[in-house]
């Protein structure tokens, strides 16, 4: 029997509006809360506010990390992975993950969202304007938990 | 003295426009007349076309690949370099240039373009859509060529 | 207040001796048993003895895996960490730990374990014959278990 | 009809003795003079002496730097590739190869043997001291030089 658990990339600014940075707050809650790994670019912002999420309610958060110091992870991450890769790391964040999702949009934000898909992964979005082909956009966040619960229930999501 | 030659990156779509291919594989041309060396992603589509266009016109051509063999390059790469890396040598495409310049779009361009601004690098386009910060979008070729000129006068370009 | 944990990457061959298998197995149970994360390839031989010791003693285990689908890591990886970049994950195991521990000897872990030196990582071996400048052998697993303990007593343990 | 050129990887220390130096140059000499293209890290000593000679005798010259600044290359490096990876790059270096000539002995250089051969390249030696299982020494440059040239008229050298 396999111990493995369901790992979660999550991605987005390291800058984000206060609205985003709750958001990314309640989505770590709730991920946290149901047993997935929450992994991130472990730095701040939606990193360290989805980080903080997942931590409070006693969920699993792995921070891969562009420099090669472990302590420049934020705080709520528990397992910081140094990498030496600068952004080159976060084509790592999203391989990671078996879904990637993203909250907020930035430059950066895009350029992984875009490599997620290329790489044949389902990417799910909140406060997102850029149209890209094959990613899902949410409306708000309920839309986006009831459709990560589905999925968890589906055979993609085991 | 140094012998290093300036090295551009371009970038593109795999499955081209005829119009998009031609402009490609003319900027390769003009490329190739003035010693730059092309560095792509070494395969078809815009990577070839602009291969092709710099090799006829005597240019040198790297092809960064995404697999193991070297024989999967395009015909016009002089120098295919194998990585083994999948998707992630999109990055190393992009990290190799000094100027990263873009024909036509797609989701896999895009990605890599976002990275290249992500780096720092200067990412000038043409055919282009989505409007990205930074990024300097040209109205046809002549144009993207004579900004060219003008960088390589300038002290940023040598 | 940060929450993270020590993280101790553990290399080895993936065909060991019995004897060596044993001992990575002891190993990962000394580990968990002390809240260290154990980062590893991910895979069978010592990669799977350390997880299993690790996961039993209720620590947590993170495999860095070469391809790109999470349920190939050995079944005691708690967060299995597909990468897609084949053997170059095996520099990603040794730059995530803050201390690089080799239980057996192989040309694959010879080429983790130079590179964890070339990155100026400490470099703890049992069951280690080639001499390498820098790396510190030890005779057997309670004089390691010793090292340990001495050195997260110490600041750079910390 | 492809234009690819032979891509061959030089490995060695970036401090070596005068004698490896000196063989380091000649087997450049050697190489460029057969058209083959000599990837290597780009850097000094045996990195810059391979690439002076393959230079001086017209051959092709590329150098995968660890870092961003495509200026850092040795002045024989007629194509700087910078990757921002640090010692990663070591990687790619001998990925690139379809046959890797290590000249010298270092832990880089050992790190990079013990990679080349996991990957299954053949890598064959000059002035090597630690017995590795695959990996084929030889007495002098001449020998080394024989060799290559078998090897090019063999199916695997084309």
């Amino acid at each position: 029997m396999s111990h493995h658990h369901r790992v979660l990339s999550v991605i987005g600014p390291s800058r984000p509006s206060p609205e985003v940075a709750r958001d990314a707050y309640l989505l770590g809650r709730f991920l946290g809360q149901r047993g997935a790994v929450v992994v991130c670019g472990g730095l701040g912002g939606v990193m360290e506010a989805v980080s903080r999420g997942a931590h409070e309610a006693g969920g699993l958060t792995v921070g891969i990390l562009p420099g090669a110091d472990p302590k420049a992870a934020n705080p709520y991450v528990r397992v910081p992975l140094a990498t030496g890769l600068g952004h080159f790391r976060n084509y790592l964040v999203v391989a990671a993950g078996t879904l990637v999702l993203a909250v907020g949009e930035s430059r950066g934000t895009l350029s992984e969202a875009t490599m997620a898909l290329t790489l044949g992964k389902p990417v799910w979005s909140l406060h997102w304007r850029t149209p890209l082909e094959g990613l899902q956009s949410f409306a708000n966040l309920t839309e986006l938990q009831e459709a990560l619960l589905q999925w968890w229930n589906s055979p993609a999501g085991r």
